[in-house]
């Protein structure tokens, strides 16, 4: 809520040592070279890569990926695309559903706004007829207000549920009827299909997630090959994320990757078996944290999940300083406890022990934080490099 | 991080039905009877009451409180700590171990800056004789960098393990160690002792939270004979949480409680069989969410883990609206999943319905939103009273 505290922003220049805990620290050198990763795996295939910033929420790592080579962001709330388009990024996809009136209204305004930069343009996502109506009324009420004399027209992805079973409509002909309600509306231009398998990315076997990503393929082609028969050209079918992406990146199909945890990479992504078509990644992002009390049987530090989300499971204790024997175990808000590996023998570690932790789902944890420690040069020996805010966070209407 | 956005100021009078969703809204009215609850039943018992702000982290409820009668406020953090004394609250109590030099710094300084105001007292726990001894010596360098002549004390309370196997020293003659040790040095004041049976707050039946409880009491008072016998007075005992403080009250050992979540009750607690000691508490904290996407067999809301905490389980659909017979499941980040309990005929909320959460967890929800909204007059047709703050919101070092 208020400015950055003096002593962030006098971390500058110092060594990681000095960064309080718990923090959330990014190696940067990790992240820029898993940046590289990706942007050379969309050029070798040919495919647009537009990531989801739901997982940084950072205007500053958002212009980092557009540099990169990625299209713009993709983002899951209204409040986020505001962030997005405030802070210098025009090219930015909702690829949620938006229903409540007062909030297409803002969708309809960020269209207004982003139309005078270049490449400036806001998308969305539907899956349903309503949803098309209210966003159509609300395009055209902020045309009305608008002091520009410019028609703008927002990109409409319609979502088809490829095995997720959240959102979307069934792939084949309930798409196309809403394709064609999409097309009655001047200020809606129908761009493509939004075909996100979010099951599939967290599947441990490649065997397992190939299945869910040819199914997912097959929905889609049969939908484009229906909208083809109705005289509608498909677009741009959209989807993918860190589990899966060389895959949609191969189907034939698919035109843009979603994917955006790759940059970071977290314990859930890390136990998927790779699939030998995908790079490999780092992992970029940890959490810094200290014991602040010792027992015979455990050891108990700062961090628990009020600054790490442990929806994905308990996060990893980062193998440093010969601390790669421990377990961390659920202390409740505030704590974490450190116990050895299978009750093993591992020495605990001291009062006042540094400890670095892999967050178990980096999305929802980098929302608990106000700010990322960039980090230059590893953890061990690295220096701050900057102060990256999480510009987006608790953005969430 | 920036201050509040307009559309949230404009809300004060108006009706419920406008807060955007998904908002962490507080039910005034039901707080207001859970805070005379409370104050009563501390009154009643000749027990001191401090309650915890690691659930609110709000400034003003922590004024709210210690004007229904609180002695001050507990916290978990130092940075919780600096964001009350900002906030005007002198008496602060920092339930935890502190280790780190310069948080130690920034706690000593904060004894100063409370010490000109009547009642003003600052007080931290302590589980080590490292500890102690790194919080005298940051206590010994303020005494000397002050401006006053005041040589400030430190209350310090020993935190002994009472059953949780987290924090603390074993009770006893350990507890006794580190009591001596805190004596020796003129800028502590052995305060009393620390504890808390947090495992015991959320044990099903009200049999087993009072054995849970009788053990803990029976620690603290073999540990408190052995103070005397040692010539030490015992102090002040604190701790106790919702699921117990009847019992601490009753104990004849304790002498505060620190229970917080009485004032907002979330799913885990009201899963507690009451005990017939305790008082009945209301749930004052939901969270307003939207329909966003319907299907056969689910609906999907906007409320997803970046709006709620999921460490205690899931949200409860609030009975309202003829809404009763719908289940929670997790969606994922910013989606939550409504099915008919069961698998019964309820029928499924309409596109656009709005829908009242009740969190599994409060304190952890509390932590993701930067604001709450206070509403008088009920759910239904209440109206806006009042924007509150999560002032020490990521406050996590």
């Amino acid at each position: 809520m208020s400015n950055l505290p003096a002593r962030l922003s006098e971390l500058i220049g110092k060594p990681v040592h000095d960064i309080d805990t718990p923090a959330l620290v990014i190696d940067m050198d990790a992240l820029k070279r898993n940046l590289v990763r990706m942007a050379d795996f969309a050029k070798k295939h040919h495919v647009r890569w537009r990531p989801h910033a739901k997982l940084h929420k950072s205007t500053v790592l958002a212009k980092m990926q557009i540099k990169a080579g990625a299209a713009g962001v993709c983002v899951q709330k209204t409040a986020e695309a505001e962030v997005m388009v405030a802070g210098g990024i025009y090219n930015v996809y909702i690829s949620n559903q938006v229903i409540a009136p007062a909030k297409l209204a803002r969708v309809a305004a960020l269209t207004q706004a982003v139309a005078s930069h270049s490449g400036g343009q806001i998308a969305i996502a539907v899956d349903s007829r309503e949803g098309v109506n209210r966003l159509a009324k609300a395009m055209t009420e902020a045309r009305t207000g608008a002091r520009s004399s410019a028609a703008t027209v927002i990109d409409v992805f319609v979502e088809i549920d490829v095995g997720q079973g959240r959102c979307g409509v069934q792939p084949g002909e309930p798409a196309v009827r809403l394709a064609l309600e999409i097309r009655k509306h001047p200020a809606l231009r129908f761009a493509g299909l939004q075909a996100y398998q979010g099951k599939a990315q967290h599947l441990r076997s490649a065997i397992e997630r190939r299945m869910a990503a040819a199914n997912a393929t097959k929905a889609v082609e049969l939908t484009c090959q229906l909208l083809k028969a109705h005289g509608i050209a498909p677009g741009l079918v959209t989807g993918a994320g860190t589990g899966s992406f060389a895959l949609e990146a191969a189907s034939g199909v698919y035109g843009e990757l979603q994917a955006g945890s790759f940059m970071f990479m977290d314990v859930d992504y890390a136990q998927n078996e790779r699939d030998p078509a995908q790079p490999q990644f780092e992992h970029a992002l940890f959490l810094k944290t200290q014991v602040i009390s010792t027992h015979a049987s455990h050891a108990v530090c700062d961090a628990g999940h009020k600054s790490h989300a442990i929806d994905s499971g308990m996060p990893k204790v980062h193998a440093f300083d010969n601390l790669s024997g421990l377990d961390y175990f659920n202390g409740g808000d505030e704590h974490g406890i450190l116990r050895p590996v299978d009750g093993g023998s591992t020495r605990l570690p001291a009062l006042g022990q540094l400890l670095w932790l892999i967050p178990g789902h980096c999305d929802p944890t980098v929302n608990l934080h106000d700010v990322m420690i960039g980090v230059s040069g590893g953890l061990r020996n690295g220096t701050v490099d900057r102060i990256i805010r999480v510009d987006a966070r608790g953005a969430m209407t």
